[in-house]
C-alpha cells in the first residue's frame, strides 16, 4: 500500500492522494447509511483526467489494491464502503460540463457533475436531464446504480439515458462504448451493461447523456386518500391507463406529517395516504391529463385534486417529497440507526405488499415512514432505530418486507445484514 | 457432424432434426437478403422446450458445432447465415403465449411468437407490444437484434421492453436473468446484455415482455416538403420540442411512387419527399399533439396536413409505409440484387446525411428508395440492382453512406462487404 501511495504522489503530484484521517472517514462512512462497514480506505486518490485513473488503477492492479470510486457519496446502501480497505477514487477535480450539444440534445460531463447543477447551468437551452435522485448525486454514482428517481414513470431509469461512456477497465485500458447517435444496435450494449454495475466492472471517467426538451407546463397535484391500499390501487390504475404523467409517489401518513413539520412549504397537508402526481407538456396535454387523472382518483375513493399552483410553490412541494428521508433524519431526536430499503414488485401486488408492510411497520411502533415511485411498483421504507432491541426489530421488519416481495416475484436491493456486505470485486461505485 | 445429429434424433425423436436440401436452404439463405454467406447449415434442429436446446447445446459443444437460432428469419442483414455451416435451431414449435398478466401488464412467450399474433391475440386485455419491427418478425429474433420499427420514438426498443429472459448459455445450462418487477436496478443487467447480441452469448427461450395500454385513440398524418432536407428538419424540430408522437417517419419520392404503384391505400399521394407522424392516446392529447405539430410542419414549408380519418385507412397507410421494403421488392423487373442499409447519426447531422445520400442515391440512376425512423437519426437505403456494374455502384454509394454517418459521430449496423461476414461467436440469431 505504500508503495503505491509513493507511486501515485511521484506520478501524480501530492496533492494526488491523502491518508489524512478526517478524508478517509468522510470517504468510507456515511451517517446517512446504515450499511458502513467496519474498515475504511486507506488513502483517497483525486485524479483529474482519464489519464490520471488508468495510471492509477495500473498502479492498484499491480500492488492488488481495491479501488472505490466515489462522487455525490450520497449513497445510502453502502456504495461508498470499503470492507477490504483499498483505495477510494474522488472524482473531485473531475466535474466539469466537457461539451453540450443543444442540436443533438446531448451533454458530455465527468463523473463528478452534480445533477442539479448540470440542470441549472444548461437551463438556457430549453434542454434538461430527467433522472432526479436525491439532490445531492452525482453524475458517476448515478452511472453506478442505474439511478432512477421520481421521473422514472415518464422517462425511464439511468440506462436509457448514457448515449456513451468512457471506461477504465481493470487492466488500466481505456475504452469508449460506442457513439453519439440517440439509437443504435451495433455490436454489444456495453452502456446497459456498465450502468448499474457498480464499478465492479470498470471506472467510468466521462458519461455523454441525452437530454430531453424542457415541458412548456407542468402541474403538481396532491390527493389524500383512506388507506394506502386504496392510493396504490389508484397510481396503478393511472398507469395502466397509459396516461402521460411524469410521475407518481406514494407517502404515508408519517411521511406528510414529516412534511408539515418541517414546514417547507406554504401550507399544511393532510397526514393521510397520499399520491402526489406530476404532470408535463403543453398546456393543452397537461390539462387533459389531469382531467382524466381526475375521473381515476374519483373511483378510488380519492379526496379533491390539491394542487401546486405557482411555480414556487410547485418546487416547494416536490423538494418536501424529494428530501423525505433528510427531513426525516432532522427529526430524529435520539439513536444513530436508519434502515432504508427498496423493494419492487409487479404492479398487481403493489398493493397487497404496501399494505403489509405498513401493517408491519406500524406495528414496531418506531418512528419510519413509507414513500415509493408507485407507477413502477418500487417503493422504500426507511425507519430509524436506537439501541439493539429496536435495531431487532427493524430487522424483522426489512427481512419480513424483502421476502414478501421476492415471494411476489418482485426483488430489492436493500441489503438484508448490512455488516456483513458481499465479495466486492475490483471496485465499487458510489454516488 | 453425423454423430451429433445422430444423437440429437436419438435424444429428441427423429421429427426434431433434418437435413433435408430444401429445409437446409430455406434456414441458410433468403431471398430478401443480401448478405447470404456461401454454406448453408448442416442440419436445422426443432427443440420444443428449454431443455431440448440445452440438450443440443450441450451435444454440439462437444463436437464444437457453430448453432445459429432462427425464428421469422426476416433479417435482411445475415442473421440467419451459417457461414461455418452448423446447425440452425428453428422455433417453430416453440411458438406459445405461455402466460399473459393483465394486471402486471406484461406476458411470457416462447421465441417463435410472432408480434403481430400476440397483439391480435392479447387485444382484448387492452394491452399491447408496442414495437413493430418487419410483420414476420417474431420476439426470438426481436430480442437478438434489440428491434425497434416505427414506434421508438415514443416506447423505445426492444431492450426497453423486455423484463426477463430464459437463457441456454454455451455449456447447455440455464439462467433466467431476472424476476418480474417492471423496474429493477438489482445485479448486473443482464437483460440488457443479452438483447442484441445476436445469439452469440446464448440462445433465448423464453421472453417475459412488457405490455402498454392501448392508447384511446390514434391519428395518422402524412405531410410533404421540397426537399429531403426541410423534411427533415421539420422532423427533428418536433422530436426537439418534445411533442408526444408515437413516430414520424420519413419518406422520399422514390418510397411515395411505390406506395401509390403498389396501390394497397385508397388515395394517392403526393410523390415528394415525406413524412409520416402517428399519435396516440387520449382525444384530446392527440387533438392536442396534432395542433402543435401543424405549426412546426407550418415553418418548415410543409403541405397541409393529409389525415388517415377512419382506422381503416389508417391501417391501410401505416402498413404501406411498413410493408415498403417488401412493395419495392414486389416491383421489381428483373435483377436479384438488393442491398439495404441502416445508419444513425446525432440528430443535429440528420438533416445533412440525408441530403448527402440522397444525391448519391439519385446519381446512381438505380431503382432505390429511403425511408427512416428520423426522429432517433435512424434510416435506411434500399437499392435494387443487376449485375456486377450495378453491384458496384451501390457498393460505393452505400460505402460513402456508412462512412459519412460514421465521420458525422454516427454508427452504422449494415455490413460493408457482405460476401466477408466478419467472425462469428457460438451463435447467431435472426429475427
Amino acid at each position: 500500500m505504500e508503495k503505491a501511495i509513493a507511486e501515485i504522489a511521484a506520478r501524480l503530484g501530492n496533492d494526488s492522494i491523502s491518508i489524512d484521517d478526517e478524508v478517509l472517514f468522510s470517504h468510507g462512512f456515511s451517517e446517512w447509511s446504515n450499511h458502513n462497514a467496519d474498515r475504511l480506505p486507506v488513502a483517497v486518490v483525486f485524479p483529474s483526467n482519464t489519464e490520471a485513473v488508468a495510471q492509477i488503477v495500473k498502479i492498484c492492479k499491480m500492488y492488488r489494491i481495491p479501488l472505490i470510486p466515489y462522487s455525490g457519496g450520497s449513497s445510502v446502501e453502502g456504495g461508498i464502503s470499503a470492507p477490504y480497505g483499498g483505495f477510494s477514487i474522488d472524482f473531485v477535480n473531475m466535474n466539469k460540463i466537457v461539451e453540450l450539444h443543444r442540436e443533438d440534445m446531448d451533454v458530455v460531463v465527468q463523473p463528478a457533475v452534480s445533477w442539479m447543477d448540470l440542470n441549472e447551468k444548461i437551463s438556457e437551452s430549453g434542454l434538461f436531464f430527467p433522472m432526479d435522485p436525491g439532490p445531492t448525486a452525482q453524475i458517476g454514482g448515478m452511472v453506478g446504480t442505474n439511478c432512477s428517481g421520481t421521473n422514472a414513470v415518464r422517462y425511464g431509469t439511468m440506462r436509457d439515458w448514457v448515449l456513451n461512456l468512457t471506461v477504465v477497465l481493470s487492466d488500466g485500458s481505456v475504452v469508449k462504448t460506442r457513439r453519439r447517435p440517440r439509437k443504435s444496435s451495433a455490436g454489444y450494449n456495453l452502456n446497459g451493461l456498465f450502468v448499474g454495475s457498480e464499478g465492479t466492472l470498470g471506472i467510468v471517467t466521462e458519461i455523454t447523456l441525452k437530454l430531453a426538451p424542457v415541458p412548456e407546463a407542468t402541474a403538481v397535484a396532491v390527493v389524500s386518500f383512506q388507506s394506502m391500499r386504496s392510493a396504490a390501487q389508484a397510481a396503478v390504475a393511472v398507469v395502466r391507463k397509459g396516461i402521460p404523467i411524469n410521475c407518481v409517489e406514494i407517502l404515508d401518513d408519517v411521511q406528510m406529517s414529516v412534511i408539515n413539520r418541517v414546514g417547507n412549504t406554504d401550507r399544511l397537508w393532510e397526514e393521510a395516504p397520499t399520491l402526489f402526481f406530476k404532470f408535463a407538456g403543453s398546456e393543452g396535454i397537461v390539462k387533459e391529463s389531469i382531467a382524466e387523472v381526475s375521473k381515476i382518483i374519483k373511483d378510488h375513493g380519492g379526496s379533491d385534486f390539491q394542487f401546486s399552483k405557482d411555480e414556487k410553490s410547485q418546487k416547494q412541494l416536490w423538494s418536501a417529497r424529494k428530501e423525505a428521508l433528510w427531513s426525516m433524519l432532522s427529526l430524529r431526536t435520539s439513536g444513530t440507526g436508519v434502515w432504508s430499503t427498496d423493494v419492487a414488485v409487479p404492479l398487481s401486488r403493489v398493493a397487497d405488499l404496501i399494505e403489509t408492510c405498513k401493517k408491519d411497520l406500524d406495528e414496531t411502533g418506531l418512528f419510519g415512514g413509507m414513500v415509493g415511485h408507485v407507477g413502477d411498483g418500487n417503493f422504500h421504507e426507511t425507519i430509524l432505530f436506537d439501541g439493539e432491541d429496536e435495531k431487532a426489530k427493524v430487522e424483522k421488519c426489512v427481512h419480513d418486507m424483502v421476502e414478501n416481495a421476492i415471494d411476489m416475484d418482485g426483488t430489492c436491493t436493500v441489503r438484508l445484514n448490512p455488516f456483513k456486505i458481499e465479495d466486492f470485486m475490483l471496485t465499487n461505485w458510489t454516488s
